[in-house]
């Protein structure tokens, strides 16, 4: 998984039909040296500012309520806003 | 997922038999730092010039009408002209 | 796989129900020019400072004691410690 | 997918029993800034020169005529010589 | 598939059971402008300063003679020794 600012959101009105639902999230990666951000689906309801985890590739489904919709990124944690990531 | 443009189209006679009737475009990614510009095939209806959402790898089967596409990248969802994706 | 060294943990108290129980590291990818911090979930007790080997993507299942779980990196062992990894 | 020029062949007299009967192809990719070279498994016949579409990760199984190939990118298809691809 | 030279194994006494009896070779990737090794297991007998062809993602699974094993890359084939391998 990888740790990340959620720093915006992305609207598509003309998108696949089993995309219907999910919120789009704009990901700025954590602790990588390259800044390419990425769009995770999110159902856990994580907002602007806040640190996520998310899990990328097939294992997405795992976190869904319903099969076959075609994302490859999702929020599957919020990290707790009073910790101090540290890195030794 | 990750955002790109669409800026331009391939065309391949050699191909496949399963990616017959698929339009394939070149997508550039936006928000990234690398420049490596990939194609996704679209059933959608994108076109050059627009800003589009990408799945990649095995669940780009989700989006698909039928089964087992040897494709590992497709449009999913067309960003809305007017809006102003803002990353804060 | 890749080698990397634990260093820190993380903890996300609003997260996806199927991660409960996992305990989640941070780790730093060894003999990589890149400094791309992964999170990987571990299930055999790796500790901060430790060598360890990461599987990623959809194999990471077959490293867990049950089905289903929404994680795209796992350590499946940690490196002997008097080990010198030679690299020639 | 990935648009790649094939630069050369390469030839494995030990090796895994379900490879034989593919032709391997060394691919550098186009259009990215990384000069990361694949190697390809070629079953439609793209020569030294030609500009192909490569397909990579577990999708690559839906391109070829037996099952459970281990192989993670394939030629799906030649780009036509009198194309000019034009990136706007 | 990506070529790489064997350049070094790595043993781990504490790892997932479901590892036990594969060769962990470090493997430096070739014709790559970065240097990040990767481990792959290994089941036909690569030696130190071999080329080898790797695998990579779920299709590891295809060169396996057991099932569900974490692991995501295994050498699949063995580069032959008096092949000048060119790129044009």
């Amino acid at each position: 998984m990888i740790l990340g600012k959620v720093c915006g959101t992305v609207v598509s009105t003309r998108k696949v039909q089993k995309l219907q639902g999910y919120k789009l999230l704009i990901i700025k990666p954590l602790f990588n040296e390259s800044a390419d951000y990425i769009v995770a689906a999110d159902n856990i309801g994580a907002g602007i500012g806040e640190t996520v985890l998310v899990t990328q590739g097939h294992n997405t489904q795992y976190a869904l309520d319903r099969n076959e919709v075609p994302i490859d990124a999702i929020v599957v944690g919020i990290i707790d806003e009073d910790q101090h990531i540290e890195i030794k």
